[in-house]
């Protein structure tokens, strides 16, 4: 079942190749496409529409700013919306953040921190595995590596020699 | 020169009819709907294709929350959109305004300030005086009123009497 | 498939009850816990730790101001787990937003607007109707609703009488 | 009809000559100015009392921090006023952004993003074109290219090779 | 010498008679006026530039939401002029704050907590005190009050009575 | 070993009554005060440097607004304090919280969440706890009575009774 | 009449040097001092029960973070005290702009924009003004230059060359 | 008594460092761990159980973005947990701090300001010198180091030499 990854500006793809290589990972098919809610309208209207049709089993939608991306698809489609808030030069992504997650009453868009194009891509990931067990052992595996990390990262925080005396810091 | 007055929700109501009050008693037309960007897409995308036809000198549009409908609007007409922050229970309609406010480079929307629809139809009006003598000679009338009006509120805050103590305050 | 509705704290219900109400509607059976990630830590992480034998196909979690319930339930599970921010009594669930929304990579939280459980059970349905035809269907039963709804309230929404002066507003 | 663009200290020329090169580019005359409502009030004060004699049909006005130059063009004036929220070094614009768009009753200003000045110039375009119908042309033949550029840009955005496995970011 | 207490508009004397209250009980003349920056500002500017031949020793100033009141005061004088956010009921205040605090390079305005109209004359009180000791010296009278209450009010937090147990709230 | 709690106003009591509860169902000793940093700065110093000899072993200090009594009685002992930011009416608390936490490097506060006063006395408990095992038992004592009313709490939360319609919610 | 300039750490002296500029410029004597609320309060108390006997016109204070600085030395003396909120790295200085302007009922501090110790000065130089009419003279020259600078710097932005075309811009 | 110093990921290392180091100048055992909440959860719980057996006087951890660690820690046991928010990229550490900070009833984490693992170091040691009088002299020596430090740097903020014009600056 494919994913499509969609994003309001060329620029935003610097953020959401994330989500794309971990679909690709999980040996999922992702179509990527550019579709802006403001000067594309109409093309993502139709794109939005087409999507239960096309077989997608999640939609990840990045934007900034006043992102209307993300809500904008879920009033076309009853496809599960995942959106990504990209980061925003002056605000931090706070306007991006809030334009997302704030949905009103009757259409959801699954809202991931701002900048986490690859934590969108594993809810799609854990969303697809519903009903398709191959894909959650997949995601069992990755949630392994996850953990392997962590504990190997621990040789790296290593306390100052014993004896030391702190210096300037203390 | 009619002007609509679009919200996306009836509840907006009790704050949007404020400017439709504004424009009556300027004697400029209003049309009024219910068009949510979220709920009813495709009558707001035709609403808003048709607005240039139908005549319309401004769209005045309300929406709270992840507030999508001013946005909308613009994206589908070169009529100005000019945005109301609803607000909002539990964040005030910080999230509503960042949501109106922070459009992308090419679409703007000439946003107001939290709740204040009767300032979105003054600048309806403002919009409309531009090529309508008549009408920006109403406004300056309607600024003479508001002088006069401050000015008379000046009898409302009178110090204590001489002599006071001020007791318990100071 | 059964859908989880868990909540920090008892009066989490009042905001939660919403959820289960919309998965009853759409015929999707609901287990409702009050699971503290705080207060019975063993015990949310047991529930967690079971939700793919129990075949939930999701997981909706609300929690307030330092709300770790969603992500700590993540934690241990692939199951989509979504997260609905309680409404605090002095940061309005600003803090509950970021606190849910604002996970790490590897382990996504599908959030929904401050206070929004229904959103969350519609993202459910959504989830589930992604292998389930029948759910679609619903879902697209619900849409033609709120489709509906909008455009009646439109008579709600009536501009003064013509002729109407506006006083003292204008 | 020509439109003003003014500032309130030369160092925001950096944002603002965005405006200016928009207005240029649909060949609308524009006066540049820089004046501070708090250093210079008196040429302020006098400046915007004479804009509607000057003819303009909007006025363009950025500033910073405790901004009030749009406001308070817009209080000597009925002529629109489109406000630029300036980025500011510690603040992000937020303190620009409330300073501008919080306008009380009766004084509106037509805010714009954070830093957006090209999107004033867009919306002062759109005020002219209400009554200027080869501007209006013009407007649409800038959202045609707006449109055709998003399409473009679509190639730019090419997943990983079929086959990829992701690395280490999966 | 006097000192001025201006204010935006009616509503905010419930805020602003603190200030006069404090200043009468200091023995210190007040002039209150409403002056709005936005829709009387030929009068707002009239009488900031006779603030210094009026011979007022500071001028406080009251305005919520885009507050321009007291840095367009302070941009017609050199009369210390003191900055009161009065609270908003969206945003609380932190508009009006920002507002009146973010003054550029040259025009100061001496800003005071949100709402805090007392604490304003209390800073006008000191200013004046620079050269009237006699008013120094009835503002340690003051400070000397401040404390005694202070110290009283410690026997109103009395702990439980001994033995208590806590009962639910433990 | 005592604990003091002190609070910068009579009015900080409606929410510093709850420390003193629970140190009370501990069994742990209490010193209650009215201490301000700004109105009664000697005796809030002259209490801290006394607190060491005292033998407290922490101090509550809640204030709110430019909340300076926590890290001011930091400043003048090594006592551990714990800061309670007290919520204000006009910012909620946002102000107190940041006033409290974010000391400089040298002087630490341990602060708790926007008026949780109980926790304050947690905390205090748990410092106490630390070489105090007859406490660190009633602490698991506490410990386990919350997993028990989070338990009980369950039977609250009851669906809808099987084949409800959920009606007009969904 | 001197002017103290005071601030938290030597850190701040990058921020704080404008003050002591602008003083030297308007002929102003000033004491400067590292005075630490937090690691040497002794040495902050003493200072400021001192300042009146001291002769100081205005003692301006700059802090960073929990910025205790400035609301404490005004704890202990009458003298108006100016607040600088120094730039934080992390919360851009709206930390220590809530601690310095939010002061409780009785103890004002006069609080300037974020990082802006140059205002600090010039409020410092109106206050001693209002009894020195020499330093009034020297204020309106100051003025008068700022008025100048500012239509100077009217010459350096220049539109683009007549017949431009905007090109990728618009 | 050692003191235990956690942290979500390896990149939290260049922040958390400093409280090593400080623990290490005061003599106290530090035993470092690199432990997610969210990616090793049965670790961290592990973790937490043991804290009391192994007779950790606190814990130190520092977490960024949906910081869960400090307060799932503090879930598992009695010892006090000090939290440290570390800064984020985007939002600057505002979500850590309010992740960590806000914690429900029953269950405190003694937060510290955003990047200030030092503090938390200095904090434990506070709580070890409660019944350790010999630590208890060493933080009396750092204290006087400290006040020693800030009397030192006045030296480096002198004024300009007297008889210095300002220039540009004023």
């Amino acid at each position: 079942m494919p994913v499509a990854v969609i994003m309001g500006s060329q620029s935003d793809w610097a953020v959401m190749h994330d989500a794309v290589e971990f679909l690709d990972a999980m040996g999922i098919a992702a179509d990527v496409h550019v579709l802006s809610a403001h000067r594309t309208p109409e093309r993502m209207a139709e794109f939005a529409r087409n999507a239960e049709d096309r077989g997608y089993g999640a939609i990840i939608a990045g934007a900034g700013g006043a992102a209307h991306l993300p809500g904008m698809t879920a009033a076309y489609t009853t496809v599960p919306v995942i959106g990504v808030p990209i980061p925003t030069k002056h605000l931090g992504g706070m306007d991006s953040l809030l334009s997302i997650v704030q949905m009103p009453g009757g259409i959801p868009v699954a809202t991931v921190a701002v900048g986490q194009a690859k934590n969108a891509a594993i809810l799609a990931a854990e969303i697809l595995a519903v009903s398709d067990p191959s894909l959650r052992t997949k995601l069992h595996d990755y949630r392994e590596r996850l953990r392997t990390e962590v504990q190997r990262s621990e040789e790296a925080v290593q306390p100052p020699a014993a004896g030391g005396t702190g210096g300037s810091n203390a």
